[in-house]
Parts: structure tokens; C-alpha cells; sequence
């Protein structure tokens, strides 16, 4: 099982807190890490096919304070597909002019659409080939990028159909909005005024967001499982999809 | 002016040396830089809008020897489009199952290409407009993934449109090879055995190169002027293209 992380908020926020609790998860998932900021419609992707506990790039991602709208993070345990930088989720493509960014946990299995459009996969992964698929539906379904709400209405039609074949946790991000897919292990927890202190689930690190905070922000996060103890984190339900927009459960 | 380096090689090598190189030009282009390492079909593309002088992302490119077949860096001084991550070079989409990434030095007026394709500028630059149109007609051109030869006819082609508007310096790669458009101002250099000392242009800092290395060992490298000193670089002529493949000019 690989384990997942996704933050959206109203305001730029950095993900370093929660970073490192999931890099705490990388003693077990070796295989790779990637995590994708977007930064209005800008996007940064770091990969990299070392494990998050020692890989440079997981080094710059704890101390460089990147503040983005949007997050999704993974940590690899390979299952599918050899480990290799091709592999290593998230992946990115663009469509309507917007960056798209896919991670997932779990296996497919005999997931074999038929990629007719302009989306192939890279590397071997089944889930590199069920993000593809994604992009050429969503390609076919609207001309240009429709509303988050008509998005989220044709995303429930399509992500129920990989679903069928397998474990498919997934994390979605055009820039506007994160989308979360869950079959098994999800968890999602809102963060606002009066914000507090959390602490890692996986290790003795704390943070008060109160002095780090204005009223107005807001911060929703999710990750396959809590990663801190003391907030409610609210279980996703099996084919259960939601959206997040401006740090809301929308 | 932007300045643009680019490095094919027979063997992964990492271009520490000749990005910190790079960097100290990175004074008068402030506005942001990129590198893109290919590993194998992978791809890890940093951007950051911030100078490679203070970057942390361009501290661990200086640090981590990130070994690779291809790369293209590009450090920005804004000319069109506004400082930010997404007008940040290189850009990079799919095409045929293989990433591909274009940094372009240069300013193109009025090249508006129809966009009828499947690839569609995220942000505001001259540069990614001319990218996204190359892709378009690169898929246009061949159904699948061509030989390097077939490849370099078609852009051999296409790549003069664009240049017929203004400068089109411009490298391009997508993993197997390395293609350099010359307009203005493009040099190139092959080092092979035996490896030999260089000595940034720029600063005081040499690297001997006979201990790195095998005799096997090929390395060409592009950049806008030349980065070191006592090495027989080749200016490119007006409207040039050539095509790098396993550290050798073709």
C-alpha cells in the first residue's frame, strides 16, 4: 500500500508539517516519493525514485517553505510496475490549458481501456494507464474546462469504473479544486479559526497554527490515514467522492 | 536575453559543473529558472520562479548529482509574460507515451498559430505557444514515436515557422535526443576521451574531468555562449539545427 496526502486551502499554505509526518510512513514505502504544488496555474512536481526518508528532494521539501493552493503528495511501495522515475506518482498531464495531477493507492486489475485520445502513459504503472484514461474521458465529455461542479458531476460517472477493477484511493488537482476518490483508506480533516496545536501521529513533532494563522484561512487535508492525533478526521467511505475548493469540503 | 543549456550524453552524467556555471549568469535572469533530467523515459523537471542564485531548488541541483542522458536548464529574464511558475521554462508535455520538454531564448511577434490539437498554453509566453503548436504537429506528423532521423526531417520542417517571427534559439528533447535551433546566438562542445581539465567562463572554479570518466565516456553540451574557457566550442549558424544523440553531434 502506498499512502497518499492532498491539501487544499483558501490561502497559500506549506505542507511541510504534514510532509513530514508522511515521510515518518517512507521507512515501509522505499520506492519513491513525488509531491506536486500548484501555484495558481503553475505547477511544481518533485520525484524522485528514492525513499522519502532519505532522498535529497524529500530534504528540500521539508525546509523550503513552499506555499501552494493545492497539494498531493505519495510515497510508492511498488506493486506494479519496477521502480523507476517513470513510475512514481504523482503524474502530470495538461488539458484545456490547465496542469492535471493524478496519485493513487492500490491495484487494478485487468484495467485495459482503450486509449484513443492524445493521453499514453510513460511508464508501466496501472496507474499511470487509469490517470491517461481519465484525461481522454474528461477530454471527450467537455470542449473547454467547465465548472468545478459539472467537473465533479462527470468525475463521479467516470472514477467509479477503474474503481471496479481494484483498490482505487485516488487524489485529483487541476489547480481549482482536489478531488478525492476513496475504495478502502481515506481520511479528510478541516482546519479554520480558531486554529490549535496538532501533533504527528508518527512522531514527536508539534505545531501551533494559531500564531502561523489569520481567522480567515482554511485548510482541508487528506491523507490515507490521520496524521495527527487529537483532530477529527473524518473517514471516507468506499466509492464515496469528494471535492474540496477554497479549503472546503465542497 | 535568457540563456539556455542543454547536455547529451552516452552514459548518465550529472551537470553540476556546468549549471554552476549557468547560475552565475543568473544575476541579469532574475525572473526564474528550469532544469528537466531525463532518466531513461523518466523525467524530473524543477522550476522556480526565483533567481538560480537564491533558489533553494537551484542549491540542490548544485548539490545532488542527479545523473542524467538529457537535460535542458534555462535561466529567464522576463520578456513576455508576467514572473511566474507557470511561464517558466522548460515546458513540458506527453506525446506518443514519452515526455517532452523545449526551452526557448528569444522573443517571437505575432506568431499565433491555429491551436486545434490536443496541447494548449497553461501560461502567457511566446515560448510554450510555440511548443504547444510543435507538439501539435509533431502528432500531426507521424502516428507514433519515429526514428531520431524521421524526427529531425519533421522538425527540420517545422521549426523555421515559428524562427521566420522573430529569435528562436531553442532546445528540445525527449529523452533520446537532443535538438538545438539555432537564430542568434548557440554554441556546442563535445568532450570525449581523454577527459581533460575545463574552467568556468565565469568564475573561478575548474573541474578535471579524466578521473570522472571511462574511455567510453561522450558528452556534447549546448549553451547560449560559452561556458568555459580552453575548450574548442562551435558557435551555430542562423537557422541551424542539429541533433545530439549518445553524446555525439549526428
Amino acid at each position: 500500500m502506498c499512502q497518499l496526502l492532498g491539501m487544499n486551502a483558501n490561502t497559500p499554505t506549506d505542507v511541510m508539517f504534514s510532509f513530514a509526518g508522511l515521510a515518518t510512513r517512507a521507512d515501509e514505502h522505499k520506492d519513491g516519493f513525488g509531491i506536486a504544488f500548484f501555484e495558481d496555474p503553475g505547477l511544481r512536481l518533485f520525484v524522485d525514485h528514492h525513499s522519502a526518508r532519505q532522498s535529497p528532494v524529500a530534504e528540500l521539501v521539508k525546509r523550503y517553505p513552499i506555499r501552494s493552493g493545492n497539494v498531493i503528495a505519495h510515497i510508492r511501495k511498488a506493486t506494479q510496475g519496477k521502480v523507476a522515475l517513470q513510475n512514481t506518482h504523482p503524474f502530470m498531464r495538461e488539458l484545456w490549458g490547465r496542469y492535471w495531477v493524478m496519485a493513487h493507492n492500490g491495484d487494478l486489475k485487468g484495467f485495459q481501456p482503450r486509449l484513443h485520445g492524445s493521453f499514453r502513459p510513460v511508464g508501466g504503472t496501472d496507474s499511470e494507464l487509469a490517470f491517461c484514461w481519465l484525461m481522454q474521458e474528461l477530454a471527450k465529455a467537455h470542449a473547454s474546462v467547465p465548472p468545478i461542479d459539472e467537473l465533479t458531476r462527470t468525475l463521479a460517472e467516470l472514477l467509479p469504473i477503474p474503481a471496479r477493477h481494484g483498490t482505487f484511493n485516488c487524489l485529483l488537482s487541476n489547480g481549482q479544486a482536489l478531488w478525492a476518490h476513496c475504495s478502502t483508506h481515506l481520511h479528510w480533516l478541516h482546519r479554520a479559526h480558531p486554529f490549535g496545536a496538532a501533533h504527528l501521529a508518527d512522531e514527536d513533532l508539534s505545531v501551533d497554527f494559531g500564531p502561523l494563522t489569520t481567522p480567515g484561512d482554511r485548510v482541508a487535508l487528506v491523507a490515507t490515514q490521520p496524521l495527527t492525533t487529537g483532530e477529527p478526521w473524518v473517514a471516507m467511505g468506499t466509492g464515496e467522492l469528494r471535492v474540496f475548493v477554497d479549503g472546503k469540503a465542497v
